[in-house]
C-alpha cells in the first residue's frame, strides 16, 4: 500500500512508522521534517499537501493537538486551535484529500477515550474536539464515496508521554502498542469505527 | 427561579417558555426578539448578553444551529459556521455568563441524537457538534464551581419542524414533548448527563 501518514515523528507517528515502513510505501508529512510539509491547522496547507499526490491506499493523521487548560481559563484562541487542529484538520485531509485516494482505501484519524471518559481536570477543550471527530465520523462514513473507509483511533494516556511529562508511567499504552491498533484500521475494513487504544 | 432562556421564539424554545412561563421568571433572549438580543455566534455578543443580568437560576439554551449539507459540498464556512454557534456559542455561555449563575443553579444546552445516530444524509457538521457539546460537558462538570450543573437535551426530530419541512410528521418527538425534558434538566439535580428527547 502506498500511505501518507501525517504527523510521522511523534511518539505515536515514530512507532507507527517504524511498524509500517517494513511493510508499504510511506510518505511522511509534518510540521517541520518528512517528505512534505504541512500545518494541518491552515486548509491551504492541507491543500497543497495533496497537490503532489495520487493512488494513496491510506491517508493516517497522528497529529493535531488540542488545548490543555483549567475551562475558566481557556481563552478563544485555545478553543479555536483545538478546533482547526483536532476537529478540521482531520476532517480537511477528507475534503481536499479524497480524490486523491484509491477504492476501497481509508482515512484514519487520531481522537482520544477523553471524548467519553474525560481527564481528571483540564480537559474540556480537548474532550470536546476528540468528541467532535467521533460524531463526525459517524455521520461521514454515510456519504464517502467509492468503498473508502473511515475510523478513529481514540488513543489514552501514552507511557512515553507521561515519562516525558514526569508523570506515572505505569498508566497507559507504550506507543508501540497503540500503533497495533492503527494498523488494523488500515490493514482491516472496518469503517464508522471509534477504535480505544488506551 | 430566574431563568434566561436563549431560542425562546424558535420551535423547541417556544414550547418550553410556554411551560416555563407559569412556573418562573423569564427573561427571554434572541436574535431579533425578547427582552435582549443576543447572537450566540459572536463571543462579544455573548459577553453583552449577561451584563446587566444576576443572580440567574438558571440558564438554558435552544439555539446554535449547525449546516446541513453533502459532505463534500460543505464549505469551510459551513464547518466554521457550526463550531461558532452550536459548540462555541453554547459553551460561551458558561465561560462568560458563570458569575451570573446562583450556587446549585444550572446551564442546560441543546445538542441533538444526530451526534450518534446520524441523519441519512447531509449530517456530517451536524453531528460532529453535537458530539463536541457532548464531550465538552463531560469534561466541564469535573471543573465546574459552586455545584452549578451543566446538562445537554438531545432532541431528534421535532414533530413541528417536519411539518415545515414537508416531512412526515409521524416521525419525531412534538416540541411539548421535547420541552419536558429541559424542564427536568432544570428542576432536577443531575449534571454532565445527555438527555435524549428524540
Amino acid at each position: 500500500m502506498k500511505i501518507l501518514i501525517i504527523g510521522s515523528s511523534g511518539t505515536i507517528g515514530t512507532a507507527l512508522t517504524k511498524e509500517l515502513e517494513g511493510r508499504h510505501e510511506i510518505i511522511k508529512a509534518n510540521r517541520a521534517s518528512g517528505d512534505i510539509k504541512v500545518d494541518i491547522g491552515d486548509p491551504l496547507s492541507v491543500k497543497n499537501l495533496f497537490a503532489g499526490l495520487s493512488n494513496l491506499h491510506a491517508v493516517i493523521c497522528v497529529a493535531g493537538p488540542a488545548s490543555y487548560g483549567p475551562l475558566l481559563k481557556l481563552t478563544d484562541d485555545d478553543f479555536r486551535f483545538s478546533l482547526e487542529r483536532k476537529v478540521m484538520g482531520q476532517i480537511n485531509l477528507i475534503r481536499f484529500g479524497i480524490d486523491k485516494v484509491v477504492d476501497n482505501g481509508s482515512f484514519t484519524f487520531t481522537g482520544g477515550t477523553a471524548s467519553r471518559w474525560p481527564m481528571e481536570f483540564g480537559g474540556a477543550a480537548i474532550s470536546m474536539a476528540n468528541a467532535a471527530l467521533e460524531g463526525f465520523v459517524r455521520a461521514a462514513v454515510i456519504e464517502i464515496p467509492r468503498g473508502i473507509r473511515v475510523n478513529v483511533v481514540a488513543p489514552g494516556w501514552v507511557q512515553e508521554t507521561r515519562v516525558a511529562l514526569g508523570l506515572d508511567a505505569t498508566v497507559g499504552w507504550p506507543a508501540a502498542k497503540v500503533a497495533q491498533v492503527y494498523l488494523q484500521a488500515v490493514e482491516g475494513s472496518m469503517t464508522g469505527q471509534v477504535l480505544d487504544a488506551g
